[in-house]
């Protein structure tokens, strides 16, 4: 029998709760690729979820989010947890937030948007719902319902 | 303390002493993305390894990887083992082997390669060294030494 062992940090920051199938898009958020990865990383996907079924989560050592980095996870995951440890113990642990609006975090689907013609506008929309989650652009008013390729 | 539990598996393949930083390609060559995660896949990266410094690991369930993937897997992870799991014991345990010739699994990065020219001509490649890897066209001469992002 070969098991993973996997041992709790010392500091660093526990991703639960992601929306199944999500995991590899909040490494892709976290900034995480082949060339930059010098602490441990956890991942697992498709475990099972008292909350919700079927979940995704993400372990990653020495590293804490910014607020870009959280608001985008609750784009692609709105029942994520972030789990701040500190010295082996639990300093922080909240659920994500999604705003009424979101500015400066995804790209507007339409060419034609002003937002996507080298004007200093920054793209911004209203979020219509929020499971499955739906955003409006302000500017062009495109329904965005794909956004996980257009995250900045 | 927040600890990811990662329960043995009955049926699947562990992929051991991958290359540290590999194990997102490994998880590309089986093909694994957002959609298509039915089982659960335990990924841990970066971490200490008596064999090898640091070392990624990929532990997938109810699947088992074809000729093809192992011998991508080599490519990148020369070092990788893979460890089939059958009713929770260890069925089979082998190391990865680089041939001396790669055949159809990598694009030659010469745009004018032969290869590379809608001809019936399958990509073929002598590994002139294996560690690092660097791959030589047998058709054009070009030297590969960054074929991740060329796996077929």
């Amino acid at each position: 029998m070969k098991e993973i062992k996997v041992a709790p940090i010392r500091n660093g920051t526990v991703i639960d709760h992601i929306t199944a199938g999500q995991a590899l898009n909040v490494l892709r958020i976290l900034g995480v690729n082949e060339y930059n990865i010098d602490s441990t990383i956890s991942v697992v996907m498709h475990v099972p979820s008292k909350k919700m079924d079927w979940k995704d989560v993400v372990k990653v050592e020495d590293r804490e989010l910014d607020t870009k980095m959280v608001d985008k996870i609750a784009l692609i995951a709105p029942k994520a947890s972030i789990v701040i440890i500190r010295d082996y113990s639990v300093s922080d642990k909240k659920r994500v937030i999604l705003p009424k609006t979101v500015r400066g975090l995804v790209r507007c689907g339409n060419p034609n948007c002003i937002t996507n013609k080298s004007e200093p506008v920054e793209p911004e929309f209203a979020v219509d719902s929020e499971d499955p989650i739906v955003l409006r652009c302000i500017y062009c008013d495109r329904i965005q319902v794909n956004i996980t390729d257009r995250l900045i």
